[in-house]
C-alpha cells in the first residue's frame, strides 16, 4: 500500500472549485444546437427563457466561454458535502489482485444520494435570483425530484414534482423523502394537467411514463405564474454544473501526483460523465495528456453504442427542442431496468459529439452482471452503489482485472455517483435470482429509428 | 460567520485515534459489575467467555485500563469511513438566529447508516482473531444488524440476524442490505430455536420483540458451533469502542481552539452517548474543564429520568447477566414509537453510575417534537437524521434557542449518529399528522418496577 495517498481524499473548502468548467468551449467542432420544434432553427436564450430560467438559457447556449462563476450562494451549500471524497479504493486492488490502482469519485454522501444535487441547486439559486415563486419538474427514479426538492428547501422555492406513477407507488419512501423538504408531489400522469387528463383518457389505468411526465411539467410551469421548468440532466447547463465533479477529482488526483489513464462513468442523460471527464477532456483536446473515456450504459437502452447520431425529439410529447445526438428514437421505449437513470432514449449533445468525434468509448453491459459488481462492491469497499453507478464499478472491475492479465499498473478513475438505499427492491430481486437481462434486437431498435425525424442541416 | 473554521472539519488518517477511550479506568467509584444471574455473584472475564468472544469478555471486565489499543486490522476498516466529520451548524445557527455555536458529529456517512458500525468491526475482529466462524446477534430497528452484516463480510465471518419478526416484514430494505453483506436473516420468534419454538406455540402469530430475539441469538450461539453472540450496545465493550466519535470531536475541537460547553446525545442503551462524552467526561472527572452532558431519551421508555437505579436483568428472557444500571424493569414493553433505538428498559452501567454521581443530565422530548426538529434540520442543514438521533438535534435547538434568550455565545456539541433513509415510514405518519405522543403513566411504570429483583450488594 502506497503510504503517501490515504483511502480518502479529501480537498479543503478553499480548493472547492470557484468557476465551473464550459467543456464545448474548448471544442473545435461544437456540439450542434438545439432546435425549434416548431420552425427548426436554432434556439436562442430568448426563446428558451420561456421554460427556462434566463441565466440558464445564457448557458445552455453558451459554448464560448471556458469557465463559469460559481455563485457564492451556490458554493456556500456545496460546502455543507462537498468537496466530494476520491477514494483510492485500496481494499478492491486487494481483493481483485490487480496492479492496477482504483480511484473513484463518491457523489453519494448527501441526502438525495447522488451527484444531482451539484446541478438541482444552481437551477434552484437562478430561479430564486430571477424572482420566481417555484420550478417544476419530473423525476423517474427520484434522485432528481429529491435534489431539487433541498434546494428548492433552501432558497425557500415551491417545488412542483410530477413523479412517474409507478414509481410514486413503488417508492414511497423516495416521496416522503421529497415530502420531508417541503415538495409536492403529484403522480403522473395526473387530472392537473391538460396533457395528463389526454393521457388518462386515452390511455385509462396507465402507470405513466418519464415522457408523459415531462410534458405534466412544462405545461405545469407554463400555466402557474412565476414558474419556470427545470431539468437533472441531457442539458448543457447541467454538464456544465456537474464540470465540479471533474475539477474536483482532478485537483486532488494532482495533488498526489497521480495522472489517471482512464476514466469511467455510466451515462444515461449523460449529466454525471460529462461532469467527471470535463477537465481531463480540455486535456485530451488541448493535446496536453491522453486519456481513454469509457461511458457504460445499459444494455437495454444502448444510445451510443448501437444509436443514431441525429437530430430528435428529447420528449415523448415532441414538445421540448430538438436536440443532435447519439438516439434510439424518442419512440423508443426501454425495457424496464433497475437503473432508472439510465433509461433515457438520447444522449446529451455534447458527449454524442465528442463520441462522434472518436475522442470517447463506449459500453455496455447487463444487468446481472452490474449487480454482481453492485455486490462485490458493497462488500469489499462497504459502500452500497445505486445500480446506476453500478454500471461504472463493472467496467472499472473488468479494467482492473485486464491489468492484473497483461502486468500494466494503470490508473483507473471512475465515478461512484450514488448509493443504492432506495433501490433495496432491485437488490432484493438480484437475491432471490429473479432479476433478468435484456438486449433489444436490431428490429426492435429500428422501430425506434424510424421514429427520427429527417432533419440534415 | 468564522472564516477560520469550515463547514465540515475531516481530521487526517493519521488524526484517527490509535487507541480506544476506556472511560471506566478514570472513575474513582466503578460501575457495578455485572452479575451471574444463577450465583448473583460478580462475572469472571472466563464466564462470560462463554457468550462472548474472549477479548471481548476482558475489555467487558477491565475498569482499569486507561486506553485500549485499537487493532491495526480494525483501523484500517476505519479508514474507509473514518475520521467522521464534526460540522459546524452554519446554516441552523443562522436560521435560529441563536448566538450559540453548534457542531455536530456526523455518524451517518457509512452504509449501515449509523455508529454502530464502529463496534462492530471490533467485535468481528476479535471473533475472527478467535477463530471463530461466525457470530450471532439480534436487530430490531435494524442499524445494528447491518452494521455487524458490513463487519463480518469484511472478515468473512458468517453473520446470523435474528430481526424481530414486525421490523422484518415492514423494514424488508433493510432485510436486503444485510443480505447484500451476506447475512442469514431470521424472523424471531423462528422455529430454528427451542425459545423461539417455545414462544411460537405459547402465542401464535406473535410478531415478536428485542427480548426474545437476543434470546434466540444467544441459544443459537451456543447451539452452532464456533459461534458467539455480539451485542450492539449496553455493555461497556461497546462503550469502549465508540469513544472513537469523542476522541476525533474533542480532537477537531482542540484544533480549532474550541472549548464544548454543552454536550447532547440521544441515549436508548447509551452506546453513541457514552462513547461521545468519554473524553470529555475524563477532563471533567480530573477537575480540568467543566462541561454540561444531556442525555436525551424519548418520553414513551424514560429510564434515566424516571427509572430506579438497581441490578436487573438486561434481558426479557432473564438469561443474560444481571447490570446495575437505570432500569424501568425488563418487563417494561415501551409502546411503539419510530425511535426503536432508543426502546430500551434499561441503560449502560457506566452512564447509570455516572448519572447517579450527578456528572450527567438527563431530559425527555416527545415524539412529535422529536420529529419537527428532524424535519427542520432535514431542511436548514440538508442530512435527513435517524429519529433517535433526531431527540439529540431537538435538545441541541433547545438550548440554542435558550442562548438566543440569554444572550450567551455557548458552544454546543450533539452526536448525529446516523441518517433516516430507512425511516421514511415515521416521517409519512409524520407528514400525514398521524403521529402521536406516549408518556407511561406512574402506575404503568410501577408495573415495570415490581419485576425487579430485590438484590442489594
Amino acid at each position: 500500500m502506497d503510504n503517501k495517498i490515504p483511502y480518502k481524499i479529501y480537498l479543503s473548502e478553499n480548493e472547492l472549485p470557484k468557476q465551473w468548467l464550459n467543456l464545448r468551449a474548448f471544442m473545435e467542432t461544437k456540439p450542434a444546437p438545439l432546435l425549434n420544434p416548431k420552425t427548426l432553427k436554432p434556439m436562442t436564450a430568448e426563446e428558451l427563457s420561456d421554460v427556462f430560467c434566463y441565466e440558464l438559457a445564457k448557458q445552455e447556449v453558451d459554448d464560448t466561454t471556458p469557465y463559469i462563476d460559481i455563485p457564492d450562494e451556490v458554493r456556500d451549500f456545496y460546502k455543507m458535502y462537498r468537496p466530494a471524497p476520491l477514494i483510492r479504493a485500496y481494499c478492491l486492488e486487494k481483493a481483485l489482485k490487480t496492479p492496477a490502482k482504483i480511484y473513484y469519485k463518491f457523489e453519494g454522501n448527501n441526502t438525495s444520494g447522488s451527484h444531482k444535487l451539484n446541478s438541482a441547486i444552481a437551477q434552484a439559486y437562478y430561479a430564486k435570483q430571477q424572482g420566481l415563486r417555484g420550478v417544476t419538474t419530473e423525476t423517474g427514479a427520484g434522485q432528481w425530484g429529491t435534489a431539487l426538492s433541498m434546494a428548492c428547501s433552501y432558497f425557500g422555492l415551491d417545488c412542483k414534482v410530477f413523479m412517474v406513477k409507478c414509481s410514486y407507488e413503488q417508492k414511497p419512501f423516495r416521496r416522503e423523502v421529497m415530502r420531508t423538504y417541503g415538495a409536492s408531489i403529484t403522480p403522473s400522469p395526473s387530472e392537473t394537467t391538460n396533457v395528463g387528463r389526454k393521457i388518462l383518457k386515452e390511455f385509462p389505468g396507465t402507470s405513466g411514463s418519464l415522457g408523459c411526465a415531462i410534458s405534466e411539467a412544462v405545461e405545469a410551469s407554463s400555466t402557474n405564474e412565476g414558474y419556470r421548468y427545470v431539468l437533472g440532466s441531457v442539458l448543457n447547463q447541467v454538464l456544465l454544473h456537474q464540470s465540479v465533479i471533474g475539477l474536483e477529482t482532478k485537483t486532488a488526483l494532482d495533488k498526489y501526483g497521480e495522472k489517471a489513464d482512464i476514466v469511467i462513468g455510466c451515462a444515461g442523460g449523460g449529466s454525471n460523465l460529462g461532469g467527471l471527464i470535463a477537465p481531463f477532456m480540455v486535456e485530451k483536446l488541448q493535446g496536453k495528456a491522453d486519456y481513454k473515456f469509457i461511458a457504460v450504459e445499459p444494455s437495454s437502452c444502448p444510445s451510443l453504442t448501437r444509436g443514431k447520431y441525429a437530430y430528435d425529439y428529447c420528449d415523448t410529447g415532441k414538445v421540448c427542442p430538438l436536440s443532435k445526438m447519439y438516439t434510439l428514437g424518442s419512440g423508443f421505449i426501454p425495457e424496464a431496468s433497475h437503473a432508472g437513470g439510465l433509461r433515457y432514449h438520447g444522449m446529451t449533445s455534447t458527449l454524442s459529439e465528442l463520441y462522434h468525434q472518436g475522442l470517447m468509448e463506449a459500453r455496455t453491459v447487463k444487468q446481472t452482471e452490474v449487480f454482481e459488481a453492485a455486490e462485490q462492491f458493497a462488500r469489499i469497499e462497504g459502500i452500497l452503489p445505486a445500480p446506476e453507478s453500478s454500471h461504472a464499478i463493472r467496467v472499472a472491475i473488468d479494467e482492473a482485472l485486464k491489468c492484473k492479465q497483461t502486468g500494466e499498473q494503470k490508473t483507473i478513475v471512475f465515478g461512484l455517483t450514488g448509493t443504492g438505499y432506495f433501490d433495496m427492491y432491485a437488490y432484493e430481486k438480484f437475491h432471490d435470482g429473479k432479476m433478468t437481462d435484456y438486449t433489444p434486437t436490431d428490429a426492435e431498435l429500428q422501430k425506434g429509428f424510424d421514429g427520427i425525424p429527417n432533419i440534415n442541416l
